[in-house]
């Protein structure tokens, strides 16, 4: 039988019972993974379709959660669009020639997705087949891809970053259009494959200024979520450090705000209004917690979450590699188990 | 003559003009300090009074700020109370031997500011003698502080704090105590000696959900403050990543408040109230914009931040390395020009 339960709750229907998923649910933790990992790279599980499709649902076997999530990374389709990346352990995507002059702009080609990724597009179409949870398909957001592209890798002030967006908005404006472009395509190739749900990762969007967001990112995001919009599937966007752009997400398009542990789902609530569902909130670090303690907590965030329609329980950022896997699944049963309410 | 405007506006008082410093003033985008740098480690030139004076005193005569800061690092005491640490280029303070089991704790001894480190005291009063404008001295925040100690270097997720601060909570508060007293003596002997503020630098407390922050760091916050408040001088609380923080450190007892780029000064002052001034908010990756755009910038800053009385410009984190200094000196320029309306 199909579990539809999360797809109601990002439709603000009502449920059961609160919905759970895990970003990074399929990862480091898990030993099963990391043997798979001895044998492939992570963008050789994502060439193998069915190598990709075991790991994809592990955490669906494994843990209980109410919806897979495709397993793949943001910077795929940077590397389909001509930027070549690695992905370094325990750093993230390195890319050694970044976007800084307009010339480099131009070697960014077109994306189709079934002639740069059709190994992703087939990965899907068996997890369509043989899931009994919603698949959520997703993509980098704009900033959080042009941060990568531009510094070479992760960074923590994005210096060449903001430089390049308020120096030379002609250049930003050509790599937000390029990237929406990717987006877009990307996005509504996955849903055609079989993805019940998208989820913008703009995880690092939350260093910019409310000021900055709406001049340089929001028009990006609405041209995104307006054409994936015609898909008619739960569009969720999510980054840490957002507490003062919630207000603004909400007129992104978004049907589901994430957000991190920073900022308590009333107070989110009252900035993203009553026309999008909720996504978080629970600190990754605190499932190093005492059982007890993060019973608390989930309690704590299921009873704020849980007094409008539309929740959906989730950590406000990725799975750490050293969690421990009986107490994810312990807090899938947690979750399970609430009642609700309202 | 001595100027006293940064003070003036730390009490709310009615001042001429904005004051304005630079948390980093005394750094790396100076060539001077470079070449200091290449003849002193940073910790030697806490430990050299003339050269530390020297370095102290330079963005006070290149910049005209309107407060001189002390040239030291937060991890000073922490060495003095026998956690030894280096301090690595491009990384930070890394400590090979953190704290993670209650003995580790036993370790640490109490911190006398006269004994451990009568070279700071020699240089603040020698500053005290020379300079025309205010010096700040300062400390690390208890929450950044024990980040240091028990992660053993900087941090993205603060897993081993955090997992300390709510697996044991008895040991997380023995840390603050020793903490906070090596805060609030070290605070009380560096304005004996001469500082005529102090600054709390709990760059990364704002990493912590607002519950927990209430829960295991207020009540030390509200010793060190009500401590220090007998001193008579202003007390300056700064983090990043703080904007839902905001309305409980107006609890702390601080009498200025730091707020980086991300909130809106509007914003901040409805969350923390009348009663205590703001610092901040220019993105310190701004910088490197256009100086048409800087001043935008500024002015915007400046209009919002003296819409009620007290507020100080300064950056919302570091002086970025790469930074130029005549674009440091134009700015102060900028704000020093800025008339106030209010």
């Amino acid at each position: 039988m199909f579990n539809d339960t999360f797809l109601r709750a990002c439709q603000r229907d009502q449920t059961n019972s609160v919905p759970v998923w895990f970003m990074r649910q399929a990862g480091r933790y898990d030993a099963d993974y990391r043997a798979i990992r001895k044998k492939y790279s992570l963008v050789e599980i994502c060439e193998h379709p069915d190598v990709c499709v075991e790991v994809t649902k592990m955490p669906v076997d494994k843990l209980g959660v109410d919806a897979a999530i495709l397993f793949s990374d943001i910077m795929i389709p940077i590397g389909a669009m001509g930027l070549p990346f690695v992905i370094k352990e325990n750093v993230g995507p390195v890319i050694d020639t970044p976007i800084r002059h307009e010339s480099d702009l131009h070697h960014l080609h077109t994306f189709v997705p079934e002639a740069a990724l059709p190994h992703v597009l087939e990965t899907i179409r068996l997890l369509k087949q043989d899931l009994s949870v919603p698949l959520i398909g997703f993509m980098g957001g704009p900033f959080t891809l042009a941060s990568y592209m531009i510094e070479g890798g992760p960074s923590r002030d994005y210096l060449h970053t903001k430089t390049m967006m308020v120096s030379r908005p002609d250049m930003w404006q050509q790599l937000m259009d390029k990237l929406s472009e990717m987006i877009i395509v990307y996005g509504t190739a996955q849903v055609k494959a079989g993805a019940s749900a998208l989820q913008i990762f703009d995880s690092w969007v939350g260093s910019l200024a409310p000021s900055d967001y709406h001049q340089y990112v929001l028009p990006t995001m609405q041209r995104i979520f307006g054409a994936l919009k015609e898909l008619d599937v739960p569009l969720i966007y999510f980054g840490v450090n957002t507490g003062e752009l919630l207000s603004t997400f909400a007129e992104t398009g978004a049907s589901v705000i994430g957000v991190d542990w920073r900022v308590p789902l009333t107070v989110a609530r009252q900035r993203v209004g009553d026309n999008v569902a909720l996504q978080g909130n629970f600190d990754p670090a605190m499932l190093f917690a005492p059982q007890s303690e993060i019973e608390r907590r989930a309690q704590a965030i299921l009873s704020e979450g849980t007094k409008a329609p539309g929740f959906i329980f989730n950590l406000g950022h990725g799975v750490k590699p050293s969690t421990d896997i009986a107490v994810l699944r312990e807090l899938v049963a947690y979750v399970h188990q609430f009642r609700l309410t309202c």
